[in-house]
């Protein structure tokens, strides 16, 4: 409902319509659409992460080959990309109106971040590498290219394939950022 | 009005009240919002545009000098990027649901990606470097991460500064995909 008709366009009646729920049980869970939201970010993230700390054991001596892995996996759930970019940008959109909805947005991005800093730094000292800028600046980095070049590959399909820059330059900002370390 | 109230929620009575204009004045210079927008875009582009192109003689020589410049162009520009990325960010949703909002929204992009791919050209020609990707790869990817990071910027602006994560990471992308032409 949120990628269909907006954010603000979907309302509870029609979200609990398309789930089969009454408004009760809706606002038994959840205390707004707000909190549905975080709720979907929190689900996605969190199969995200185990996604990753599963391939974890297999590849964490080939930095490069995890990186390739793990955006792979993003690539995989390609077929929700357009959704959950619909509801993930459109909610950025709200929170950038509601400090409410900034703060908790930012508090789930940040754990998520955290989770995925801790997976970058484990990844680097298994397989003798160190980072020459801090582990949490280049998760940001990462998610900002994919995030960015998300919304060109749903504009242009055809000519930005979805993971292409991503597979193109992150493996070099990588290189560019990690050494042997003593 | 349309970073104030969203896309869809800026009417055009409303965007002429601000405007002191009459409906009939909008009308005749604009089939629609989407014009307008577009418009808007243009206006923005081309303004960017004419900045980085009047940077150039001094810079040409020094390409690791010039991308900070550009860099520093678009912070210049920070006290409009909340409104900016409001607008592009709401209007790349919209065009993302309706295919001729995103026809005529990818004909615009396309317009300025290849203005900036020559714009490239000729300073790595000028500066005797050659690129190892097409060049409109890597104007695509500086294009997602001014996007993408703009977007942390305006939500976590003390945590993210505008522009931190381009000046950190771009010259390091630049690096990775050039080197001394033949």
């Amino acid at each position: 409902m949120f990628a269909e008709r907006g954010f603000h366009g979907a309302s509870v009646e029609d979200i609990c319509e398309r789930a089969g729920f009454t408004r009760g049980a809706f606002y038994s869970n959840f205390g707004s659409k707000d909190e549905l939201v975080l709720a979907l970010f929190q689900a996605t993230t969190d199969r995200l992460l185990e996604q990753i700390e599963a391939l974890l054991p297999e590849l964490a001596s080939q930095p490069g080959t995890l990186l390739d892995a793990v955006l792979g996996l993003l690539d995989e759930t390609a077929p929700d990309q357009r959704q959950w970019h619909l509801i993930s940008a459109e909610f950025t959109l709200h929170a950038l109106r509601d400090p409410e909805a900034a703060e908790a947005l930012n508090k789930q991005r940040a754990m998520f971040r955290e989770s995925l800093t801790r997976l970058v730094e484990q990844i680097t000292e298994t397989s003798g590498l160190e980072l020459t800028v801090p582990a949490e600046q280049f998760v940001r980095m990462v998610i900002a290219v994919h995030e960015g070049a998300r919304s060109q590959s749903l504009l242009e399909p055809d000519d930005v394939p979805a993971g292409t820059l991503e597979h193109t330059f992150l493996p070099m900002v990588l290189e560019a950022v990690s050494r042997p370390s003593r």
